[in-house]
């Protein structure tokens, strides 16, 4: 398993299937000429009515998608039909006919690797996408380094990858795509699904600015309990293909927002199936964090700030000096709860919020407090996601 | 085309394709076995979790969905992979290149109409599910008959569908389900996306209970104005894979919550995108609404709730008298903006509010308020949402 990456390719000829199976022909440049032999038409309409000004950039990036299950797959379609240039994905598991109560995998993909079914329906929907599949665990030593080295090298000009999108089931792996974004300065995302299935996050990580995910660990991880033996026998998670199409329309939605550069790309987005709540915050480096690549990328990012006097400077967080309360002992800041005005973090009045605890970076109606460790775990151990957003809430009010 | 339905047959042979491709056969009953091999075992995990309490329930069901575009086709496979008893499907395009920017079609249909596409790919993805395709427009006089008998008829007991979700592009399409429903007392779900594919939104329909399509019609559909005529050459509407995937996991989450009786039923959830807003609101039925059958049908839900004299009928709308300003002539009711307690509506002072205005039915976070028609509409011509949320809710404030 561990030199299978050394069978990938950028583009595989038998992708594409027979030519007369499939109409869709390579396409040298998108266009925005409105037929119906066009595929890009709709997406370069965005362009035409101001909502993205630079679509066709779309070309230019390059995403890693770490995990093609429930959510990666998904998340991975949806890339390839905007038009992605480059697309990296990792996973070591199997289709299964377990994994067909959500989308993008058919029955007769059963017993392929998920990278290699992925790679095979990726490239016959869109063969402008440059696909890599890796069918390796990037948690072991060897495959992590180069995973490292597919982040810093695996852009589509061979410089680093624009986004790394994590849509892992597990701890230990995110605790790697952690560690591995830490060390390189690398932008990400994460995303998961309660085992329930009734609720989901996505979280950015941008390292020394945003929490990384060792800043708040989610209680399992900072207890160092080992996840696997959670794992009871005849007890499966459960999974609904809507809260994970659900999931992944938000993880690309705001990788396009961010890769982009249109609209207000979430910190932290929060869904909860059962009432249709949809909690949002933003969460600050913890500068007692217990990784030491993220402490060192917080020191750079604050000798950044301070090299460059910019007029949002004054709305940068400074360090917090104390806990809000016991539950919150990692400096989380909290945004506006408004939500139609965006407010001026420096005109913001600090009257009723504890000391040590500054808005930051303020400026849209999403900033709405609410922990982020508790939707991800299983739902018996973790935090209580209603209790503590009833906390901050009044902290806030 | 207006005949084509006589060819639709409950599940063909050839639909599942020749047995070695595919190792998915009929399952008689769901299973909640931990095995690789059983495509059930997440969605009965539901149950074991205690989220859904009879999620077997779900093949006793059977859903209508009406256009399988960019979103119906996703709420179709969703529900398919869900394990629905019984589906119904109505679309009478074809599939294009151009349709490839989004998710569910792949190229090599091209050409097929959309049901025929879409019933050979689903009933390949799980052949347990009942498949009815018609291949019409439903808004013709001799179609719409046969579209109100399958409402009324196609259950898969003979009886009526349990619901009925519009996944339709044009207000005339959405017009005629309105009417069908209205006719029939059927429960509907509506569901649109903006034409610059940054907004969406699902609305609930109980006749005589919550607002028909036609109590607070979209300006374009008030003022008369053909849609057909705002189309230019040479121009066509944007769309996402994104936001038509979440508009499709909104839509069918919802239409599990409703048909399976677990968690909190949205009357109307909106998606915006730019921003990860998600405003929600209730609509009330307008006592004035154009629609005959609306008005026979409130007349019946009033006199049914007169004579149930249940502990809620106290929170009950009265007929609102006086509009609350002139752009929300329709009796609109506001819910209640607390993210936390449920508030008693009967418990809930109306000081703040103008006169004739009543909180109804207020119970959840969600009941935010907000008016619908303008994130369906074009961008241009319709309602500006921002104005009309900062009015309500300096009202409600």
């Amino acid at each position: 398993m561990s030199s299978s990456y050394l069978e990938a390719t950028s583009l595989r000829e038998e992708d594409a299937g027979p030519p007369g199976d499939n109409p869709r022909r390579k396409i040298a440049q998108l266009s925005d000429k409105v037929v119906d032999s066009n595929p890009y038409s709709r997406l370069m309409a965005l362009k035409k009515m101001g909502v993205c000004p630079k679509y066709e950039d779309i070309r230019l990036k390059t995403v890693i998608v770490v995990g093609v299950g429930g959510v990666g797959s998904v998340a991975s379609e949806m890339l390839v039909r905007c038009g992605v240039g480059k697309l990296l994905i990792f996973d070591y598991d199997k289709v299964e006919l377990a994994n067909m109560n959500r989308l993008f995998y058919t029955p007769d993909q059963c017993g392929m690797t998920k990278v290699a079914a992925a790679r095979k329906s990726l490239s016959f929907i869109n063969p402008d996408v440059q696909i890599e599949d890796y069918n390796y665990n990037i948690t072991t030593v060897e495959n992590f380094e180069h995973f490292v080295s597919r982040i810093t090298g695996g852009g589509i000009d061979g410089g680093p990858v624009d986004l790394v999108l994590s849509c892992v089931d597990n701890f230990q792996a995110r605790i790697a795509i952690n560690q591995a974004c830490n060390e390189v300065g690398q932008t990400w995302f994460e995303s998961g699904v309660s085992e329930d299935a009734v609720s989901g996050h996505i979280q950015l990580l941008k390292p020394g600015e945003l929490a990384c995910f060792e800043c708040a660990p989610p209680l399992i991880v900072a207890s160092g309990v080992d996840e696997k033996t959670l794992k009871r026998e005849g007890v499966c998670a459960a999974s609904l293909p809507t809260t994970m199409g659900i999931v992944a329309g938000f993880l690309v939605q705001n990788a396009l927002k961010y890769m982009l550069d249109f609209g207000q790309v979430s910190n932290y987005l929060g869904y909860i199936a059962l009432k249709d709540h949809f909690p949002a915050m933003t969460l600050r480096p913890n500068p007692e964090c217990s990784s030491a690549w993220c402490r060192k990328q917080q020191a750079a990012f604050q000798a950044k700030l301070a090299a460059t006097p910019a007029p949002t400077a004054k709305a940068v967080v400074a360090e917090p000096a104390a806990p809000l309360h016991a539950s919150n002992e990692w400096g989380i800041t909290l945004g506006d709860d408004d939500d139609d005005e965006p407010v001026s973090a420096s005109a913001q009045p600090n009257t009723s919020l504890a000391d040590g605890i500054v808005y930051a970076h303020v400026s849209s109606e999403q900033e709405k407090p609410v922990l982020k460790s508790s939707d991800m775990v299983d739902g018996g151990g973790g935090v209580d996601l209603s209790d503590l957003m009833a906390q901050l809430k009044g902290v806030q009010s």
